[in-house]
């Protein structure tokens, strides 16, 4: 057994971890199907396809996780990074999934629901595969405060508007709150990663999690504005002082759901510009198109740093 | 001016409708970039490219979207089914656009966030390129409660999870609550479609809006589900006695958008189960193919029956 693939929170134990699902009618259910990948256990053989699975790379674009896939295709000498890796949900439109050796890169559009519905069938694909050992990371795009445009930002803890670690579910009208708690030693190992690199800034910071891109992040450019700019910096300094770094809209349902699931997880988010200095998209797209490469870098070493510690154990 | 496109809730006023901008901050702009749709107001001429868009048609997915536009073409005779439409939004993967005259056919993705970030987008658009009199229609995919798969829900009220017309918007941390009223004459008049076309059901109904597809909607199939199947049955029965035909994850902030725009809107979607059965998605392809096309005949014959009216006024 790998050092690395079994360090979650208590890095003693060092037997396999398997993807927790928490539902009893699971196991009454002939099949199930993952509607939203398009994929199923009747129709599909998940342990063959998905079983040797150890990390997950999702984000909202699916054009991202093509090039991540083709790009640790090419790091991790599986593949040709100008292959054309085949689209595992190619019959649907929904997310898009690729896989190379044991990294799996799914896309989930963009907010929490559209995250959360990719997760829930993620996290019973990779249960019914009998996948143990799985580290899930996020790598997004953000919106920075304070930093310098394209400063990769790892999330210590994903926030709300009000800058509490928190996520309310809605079940049956009621609302239940989930810790929204990260593993620190996943988020150190990353900031070591990109320390090692030297090629971008990293930093630790809590990320803060909107349902909104516009109002809910104190942007001044959308359709409807109720406030002034002098609002706008007040809000994100609250938040600065709050310990946020960056906003973005995905983190607190995700790092919800991946603790629910006992799976050790990540947010590495890429910041595109600094919020306190604007709010439009004005970088050339070459510039965000550098900028998104920085979180698959970052990630693409820590994999690699993985394998070869676990090739050596 | 014909009857049909200055019908909002007064019809007697005859001027034409633009679209609002609640937003000060707009003026004082050089430019205003739509990043998520890659158009712009310095790179784009957006009063030439739709400027005469009276019809605009949302959905979740991509590929229905495409759909929808190849059917408008040769439903209104101005192009073949089978022609190739170009994606006005191909420089980017977050949504995809089509036109064909007067009607814009544009993909939200999946859930609130999404939907809204396209709204903010699409409403600057409308607004930029000067638009009248335009009506936004989502035609979309949805889960039925006590109805015939393939029931075509257009919606009276968008409900919340506690059955309550309202859309709670965070604004710098704050809640705001606003309205989700829909037009009620827009609502008959695709009603009264639906029955003269007699191809499927069709119902007025209310619209439960949730920001998650599982626990949210109290599936039994999720990663996790903490209730019984007797706490769903209730659930909604719940939803069924205040009024609820279906559910689904967009309409709330759907129809909240468009009223601050003072945009004359309705939501049409097709029930693909019924969830008083299951949660399932178990039937084939070509059935639920065949259901999600039924949204787009309404809505054309809607589009081309008021088309006519004012060809004749």
């Amino acid at each position: 057994m790998a050092p690395g693939f079994n360090d979650g929170e208590n890095g003693a134990d060092s037997s396999p971890k398997s993807v927790h699902v928490n539902n009893p009618h699971l196991d009454s259910m002939k099949e199930d199907i993952l509607y939203h990948f398009n994929l199923g256990t009747s129709s599909h053989n998940l342990p063959q396809m998905f079983g040797d699975v150890k990390f997950v790379c999702v984000g909202g674009s699916p054009w991202r996780m093509k090039a991540f896939i083709q790009y640790i295709a090419g790091e991790l000498k599986l593949g040709d990074p100008k292959d054309e890796f085949p689209n595992i949900c190619a019959g649907t439109d929904r997310y898009s999934m690729y896989k190379v050796g044991p990294v799996l890169s799914v896309s989930h559009g963009m907010g929490i629901p559209s995250i959360a519905i990719m997760l829930h069938e993620l996290i019973k694909l990779l249960h019914h595969a009998n996948c143990t050992n799985v580290t899930i990371i996020r790598i997004g795009t953000s919106g920075g405060i304070g930093l310098d445009p394209g400063t990769v930002v790892i999330t210590k803890q994903s926030v709300d508007p009000h800058f509490l670690p928190k996520f309310e579910q809605v079940i049956l009208g009621r609302t239940v709150v989930r810790s929204t708690d990260l593993s620190e030693e996943l988020a150190e190992e990353l900031l070591q990663c990109g320390k090692e690199l030297g090629k971008f800034g990293t930093a630790i910071g809590n990320t803060m999690c909107t349902l909104d891109f516009y109002e809910g992040q104190a942007r001044l450019d959308g359709a409807f504005c109720s406030y002034t700019e002098k609002d706008k910096q007040n809000y994100l300094a609250e938040a600065y002082a709050a310990g946020v770094r960056n906003i973005e809209m995905e983190s607190s349902v995700f790092a919800a759901m991946c603790k629910l699931s006992g799976v050790q997880a990540a947010v590495v988010c890429v910041t595109l510009l600094d919020r306190l200095k604007g709010d439009q998209l004005t970088s050339s797209h070459d510039i965000l198109s550098n900028f998104q490469q920085r979180p698959q870098i970052l990630v693409g070493h820590f994999i690699k740093k993985r394998l070869n510690a676990s090739q050596k154990s």
